[in-house]
């Protein structure tokens, strides 16, 4: 690297399943960035027709030198592409191809790529290496790091997948700089989110650097995603297949998952419904006597600030409620919602049907 | 459990994913058999349309004081069938009946049913506890056992799957009484398996008991099921995701693939396509100066009086080295051969297409 002063590195502690997370600009033609990975004679990017013809070439010439074979497969753009017929387009390269399973799986793009080549990695041949690129801040900060993957089922969201670790996780914040505003929104969602479960400091560093954030001013990025994955990663290194603690990063996916599920997955951002769906969860917090009227509207102005709404679509409580039993947190039919116990701390918890249904109520269009 | 007297117990010892195979007669219906197995509100129990009208009720009696709701569905039967399509049927299931994350998955059937659930408990929600409960020769002895999960795809058998391991191992002897006689001889290919790979001493064993197994004798086949399973135990415990020493368990495997793939799956059982594909390794091993012809005639003999094809579809050689190519075991196109070092022994090696060629030609149909 030219200029490695900017490169951040942040460890993931899970044994041998151990990785390293690259933080800096420059880092997609770096031959340094990709050092030491598990040999292979063949690789595979997987990326989108969005992100691939942007930077599927430059990936491709920085790992020619490491793979006698380096192919690509650009899948369908979106979230409504995340099933098994797209995954399906990564086996059949795969295999048209004769890959073997030493071969390595690189994921170019955002969430979807990333939990699509995660999950094909987990699965192809009982299970291939594979490293993350993510191009978007939202898998930056959170989807590409800790080793979940998955793809979605008609009836739910990622409800078929694994937990399986990549090799490494190669954030090239340059790449952020081609992302359109409403990714660059729906990305700070789940850098905003890190505050309220974990470090209120981070939240007031958020407040004051937003502006900056919008802008994409590097340094700021810089310090967003390597705070974020500081905390995602101690996290998960206590907690790698969510048993306990590791459900504390799920701080307004219930609720975001039931508005993604109820209109239909892809018609918003899953960062815009997660950003809506804090603000009923802070909303819910605040109901059950945890957290006081000042913090929720401190956090509902940030997240509008950040360009998200704050506002849920009418669906009616009933549609909500249905597709919040149905979240994989869910117990013998009881939601477990993750709340703020008092900013900077989360609790995972259950709460009554009814006070769930006026907090959904209060938070959407009437 | 009434009759105490006929249960073996085998250990998995795979740190915290150890567990027990429990092998003998009226294991079913006995509480004993479920007791302390992880606690669930919800069980679902996959079957197939020939196993399930024979057992599924009684399984569900016997599961009934131990979760809420036990539910039932039935694949169709077959290897044609272990694809994408039956394995979401699984999933539909869950989701239909709002399955969480601590349901408990039983697999009541031969290798294909264990294969599919314990792919669908690996990813359900990104992992549910599951129970094997083997009711042919084959999969008590082989597939139940070791946690190798999967589906087939087109072009490959086994390609798309994962390692994870069940909770526990139910081979209830009484349910090889009602297996046709085919799958019997199925079974018996794997049972073999294990001599020239392990244990010379159980092969001496099996010549001599052969026609009390093909009688299905229950204290010959406690012992042959025991013998198994211990050898694959051992196998698995030094080596669970087959970086090494696992592959000698595929030993007949890679010609039998392409015996299965060459036909199309579904042809001949997975076993018969074994037998005859160790009739080929052997063969292989001999002209490779590691066997001698006597070890190749007995070992032979021992394969047919058990009813099993010892003469390969005339496919051509093109066609089993292009199905081998895509073996699981090639690594950059090199076939990886599980061949007989000296009996009792096996090793993973290539060999020479040429004489490859030769042995297919030998052993097949003219």
């Amino acid at each position: 690297m030219s200029n490695t002063s900017h490169l951040e590195r942040v460890a993931i502690d899970l044994g041998d399943r151990s990785y390293s997370i690259l933080i800096g600009e420059q880092l997609l033609d770096a031959a340094s960035t990709w050092a030491d990975l598990p040999k292979a004679s063949a690789a595979l990017i997987v990326t989108n027709d969005t992100v691939g013809p942007i930077y599927a070439e430059r990936l491709q010439a920085a790992l020619a030198p490491l793979y006698k074979q380096v192919h690509t497969v650009a899948l369908p753009d979106g979230e409504s592409h995340k099933d098994w017929q797209t995954l399906n387009l990564i086996f059949d390269e795969l295999l048209g191809k004769g890959a073997d399973r030493k071969t390595v799986l690189f994921a170019l793009g955002g969430g979807v790529v990333g939990d699509m080549t995660g999950f094909a990695a987990a699965c192809y041949m009982r299970g291939v290496p594979f490293v993350q690129v993510p191009t978007t801040l939202l898998a930056q900060v959170d989807s590409s790091v800790g080793g979940k993957t998955a793809i979605n089922h008609p009836i739910g969201k990622n409800m078929i997948g694994a937990f399986y670790q990549p090799q490494r996780v190669v954030c090239d914040l340059d790449t952020l700089q081609t992302l359109p505003q409403r990714e660059m929104s729906a990305g700070l969602a789940e850098v905003i989110k890190y505050g309220p479960i974990a470090d209120m400091q981070f939240l007031d560093w958020i407040d004051a650097n937003l502006d900056a954030l919008l802008a994409r001013d590097p340094k700021a990025l810089a310090h967003a995603v390597k705070r974020s994955c500081e905390i995602k990663a101690w996290v998960v290194g206590q907690d790698e297949r969510e048993g306990g603690i590791r459900a504390i990063l799920n701080f307004g996916h219930t609720f975001g998952h039931a508005i993604e599920a109820g209109l239909g997955f892809g018609e918003w951002l899953h960062g815009e419904a997660v950003g809506c769906g804090m603000v009923m969860a802070s909303h819910l917090s605040q109901r059950l006597g945890l957290v006081d009227e000042a913090f929720v509207s401190r956090f509902t102005a940030l997240i509008e600030r950040a360009g998200l709404p704050i506002v849920g679509p009418k669906l009616g409580a009933d549609v909500y409620l249905h597709h919040m039993r149905v979240d994989k947190k869910a117990e013998a039919g009881e939601i477990k919602f993750v709340l703020i116990d008092k900013p900077g701390t989360a609790i995972v918890r259950g709460a009554p049907d009814a006070l769930v249904a006026q907090v959904i109520d209060g938070c959407c269009e009437k």
